[in-house]
């Protein structure tokens, strides 16, 4: 193995998966942007409560896993093997990149570990379809495959505002607790127990303050209200991943520095615990 | 007529329109790009309050009014007349594109056939110039000529920055409502009773959440904002225009797709009435 | 002198210095596309407290200081001379452009005037630090440089999301009240006894409202969050710099815009003192 | 039918079909981008014969195909069926937008109705794979798929900058005429006995002059080379596409103004036989 | 007079207007664009020929014309003015800026003082509309307005690819020997006998070269190609013109980066006479 | 070392340096971009005279050197010791990004192991300062520092189109065979005899084919000259780097795309021999 983790560590992992979407490639390339982002010179590493990531040995780049021009079971398959290999030593994994279908393998490996895992999954769209014509595996499918087979304590949605009949009903079937744009409001506390998979996909941001993204939704949540959330929220955090980065849409690369202002302050919380 | 109204529908109609503005050229492409915005493959036809525009018969694009490349009095009365015509069946006209000099026809024709009209105006500017280098048909004139020649039983203006002596004026001779961006609130609560059209000119939001338009002035609303206002406003929508839109100034679209989902919000209060 | 200062009056004045920056040039450029944006024939001239800066004639630019493309204490020394020239007649300044290590002479030259001077100091970061590779005069240093040699009340930092352990050590010694933007809320009151001068860096806006930077942290205010700090924060304001705008990165200009907006909501409440 | 065709008019015909492309969408948006650049004002309807495509009558837009969001057979059958309905008429047909998969269908319209045909095929690509990922009707196919079923007297093709093995194999089976980029020169003759039908992939020109597809292949053609070249090759042209242009990567619309240049240059060439 | 002119020396001028143009706004922010390119630190001051115009005194800025968001005869007459005063000090004029109709009354004062003036006119427009819906003086006429009014030896235009009948009509009438993109060729030799006036619209560059102007028009000249004819064509340059740099539609600046090397070019043409 | 070359093999190698630059950072980001549209799913990896660098197991990928952030003689150090051991298996180098200061290591590495080196220098500037602000090492003076250290047989430059008084006494000093744009042209016959290091700047490119670079500089060549230039100068190439490619001026990544065309024609020419 290409890394030497250790329990509470943070482990970066990238994933350069992108054919599992159904509009526009791009989300592949997403790792080494948001890599270029963290080291760019015009922002420091240092996390808004304080958690220096360049001086602590504890936050680790483990690299791309191998799934690159892949598509299917496949790779689906690879980032559960790479995510379960990290986390097996007690390290906290922090993945980058790829279009939301990778969060079904990610979410799979941690059900595994955790017991009575939650899931907090920020989103403009609920990505519970059965199936799309690309299958189901595709990008708009991944909660729907991880309720019908991994052993999850509740999923909260945050950031919803696409919902449409076929996944109100997927919803209700799942009973997903879905707070969508028209209930949501900054002050409002979100309340866990147990551990807390985090899944952020970055189109539930406002097209303004992320454009780089291959579905543009607008009327989404802010920058600062991701950031407070992701610090605010209550319950154990054990792992993460940061989804649907789109570096054709990024021309100025503004997204992948917010992409990398997520990875500071989910590192800092993980690392802070 | 190239199309099928009935009582209740919802008829989109383009007006490529834009030799009434003083600054640049380009709203008269809107119509297409709001189109494209809108069936572009990254988003679905549901509204946020679950209304699916794309499952119902009753949403119906009518097409562009033959006023392309045209100035003065000809166009505003060809826009007059189509919007008539469409109103005439009984169903509510949704129009896009165009400078916001087609406000004034598209009210005009809704004032004849609602009386005790309200207008519900969200823009930066208050449009009320009683005449501008370009003539009184002008792109900043039209809520002037509205309130000289319509009944009209309120204005109100919301998302205004730009008032300066001349307008202050003519919002007083006209006894228009100004909220201005100092008082605006996003808990505010607006009241009309009876019949409201709404005219919504996209630089009212900040240029962060819609780039595309002729005229950038910061300090302006978010889109969340603009699409609680839509949807929480009291009163009878009977109507609505989205203009503004220059798409030579949108070069990721963008702003086409803030457009198509204020086209799915007001659609959808439009239809469940 | 170019220019017929009288008291009360408010004097614009050009910095087009930017080779104290550590990232990218740009700044420089900035007092040319600020005022292209005030009269780019896109808005008026009036701030939103009524002042139509375009009406009256103690609104007045003092043109350009040579310091282009200088390093060091020269245009350091040039910056100081050339403010307190324009405010030794009793006007107030307003100082455009360049990165924000032009903020020292420009402070130095305003302590001398104004006895127990505070400073409101808008930014992403501190710009405290004791030192960069590019040295004491570096666009990160400047406030540290203020403390260590001018008369200061109270320097209040609002906006800060990018505080590391050196730059927290160095606000400790010189007793800096920090808002950063987990303390920050729109409604919090800011108030200052005596004469307050304001220190804008345009970074401390979210990119998504000012890309035109050369650093984007991304979690900031919005425009209108600083429009209506200028307006409402309590004290005497007497002069002002707007800083960091890097045309470069300002494509469509946004930013320009942005700055031409602040220009003149801080004009109107110097003239409306 | 919606249109009225005559022997010897030109007929647009909008092809909005992507999802054959293996790497992006977009170019289903093309014909719209193409319209709304040749109704630009920026530019006039005269060819650079003199041709005034705006004061003849024989210049007709046929609208596009109800082929939008499909993928298969189905919208293969059906460019088939549209071009053929309009060259059965006597009209020359001139398609626009869509991926290169639709050059099959519409070559093979041609070939049933012109005897001994030509083909001018001007690519940076010679699309002459047996299959791919996607299947064997992906855009990187089509005249594998025409020189299968087809009969074709000649496929000569100009601006090629990508052989690889696979595709050399084809083209020497085949017995396809390739003039790549190497042998080019802007001098070359060429000839053709017999009806000729032109397919434009507009990645044929160097990104620098078309930026708008979804393949950016460096070292291509100027767009005065293939202006040149369309109107100087020696044949009898009998019918024409257009395609690859993706709106998606041509923010200032740079491209659709090229595609739009071709549409005049094609046509003026079609009608002054 | 804010400069001091010498026989032989190049007199900068800048000409801050755009209100004759009939689609977009924005030449008038183009002198300050050009002077931002020529001192930005990514180039020097020496044109091909090794002329420094950085190390001569005989290059002078005479600054702008005070002409902003003026229309019709007065900002003409204005221009006029400015060029004859500075030619009448025996200096040679380099106008920067405008649209095209500024070359109407440039043109002018050198006919007055250089018996047999030629016009160099490279260009992708003829420009010899009789009248625009702006009326005569809109920037489709200029070079009318010269044929009737001036005494001009030979008018011949470079570049051409957009004419049509009634200008042709035109080009007749005033025997402009025009010299079309058909029959351009780089090794084309342009010879003039006594004085002559080069006027330049950026337009006449293929918009890859130049994506900075407000009219598209592909296939023209390259930089190359514009930059050679400029330092090759025989006869006595003894004025000219850079038009139509829109900064709106010239986001990295590259366009401005063009016109500042036309401006080292012909300058240094103009200085080592 | 952790990588595994044989003699005649190709080693990329990436070199993460800018801070040699005087104007912009960006080009330490560059070796991710090339590898990034090297493997973009939008392109082959065929070179156009049929070589596969897909296909073999000679071209080979070494990594980035350690030095980014770095400044002064360390990295200048450590990039001739990378270049060395890399060279010294035997193996060709080509080495990606950096910004041109990394010439004169790279090219002291090979003089060292390749008697008689000549050397093709293809840029728009000379780069023989004898020193600038930034000090000797800084990235306008690479070629100076190497004719005085170097054995080199030749030194040719093409594309030079900046040249001033101070490079042209320094170009004589070292009898530099200068082929300047004015004496270019694409039919020109280079010959060396011997060893021939290639270091190829991208500003050498006019503008229009590669914006991504620090200075814009008009009036360059195509990418399809340079691309013959590459594959017809006669002579035994030997290595080559690719540098000055800076992203932040790269928005669609069309500049990275034309050296990922460049890697593919030096890597063929170099796996041919």
């Amino acid at each position: 193995m290409p890394y030497d983790l250790n329990p509470g560590d943070v482990a970066l992992m990238g994933v350069p998966l992108d054919l599992h979407s159904t509009f526009l490639q791009g989300p592949a390339f997403a790792p080494g942007r948001i890599r270029e982002a963290l080291h760019s010179g015009a922002a420091n590493l240092t996390a808004e409560d304080g958690t220096d990531l360049g001086a602590t040995d504890r936050f680790k780049d483990t690299g791309d896993l191998d799934v690159f021009e892949m598509m299917g079971q496949e790779p689906i398959d690879r980032i559960e093997a790479g995510a379960d290999a990290r986390i097996a030593t007690g390290a906290h994994l922090l993945s980058l990149g790829g279009d939301h279908s990778v969060a079904y393998p990610l979410i799979k490996a941690h059900a595994e570990r955790y017991e009575g895992l939650n899931i907090l999954h920020i989103d403009s769209h609920p990505d519970l379809y059965d199936s799309q014509q690309i299958g189901p595996l595709g990008h708009g499918c991944p909660f729907a495959r991880v309720m019908e087979t991994c052993q999850i304590n509740r999923l909260v949605q945050v950031g919803i505002r696409t919902m449409n009949k076929p996944q109100q009903e997927q919803a209700e079937k799942f009973r997903v607790e879905v707070i969508d744009m028209q209930t949501w409001h900054p002050d409002l506390e979100i309340r866990f127990d147990g551990p807390v998979y985090l899944s952020l996909d970055l189109d539930a941001l406002d097209p303004a303050f992320a454009p780089g993204v291959s579905h543009h939704e607008p009327g989404g949540l802010s920058t600062r209200e991701v950031i407070n959330l992701i610090r605010r929220f209550e319950g154990q955090l054990v792992g993460a991943d940061i989804v649907e980065l789109n570096p054709h849409r990024d021309p100025y690369g503004i997204t992948a520095m917010v992409a990398a202002k997520f990875v500071k302050e989910i590192g800092g919380r993980l690392l802070s615990r």
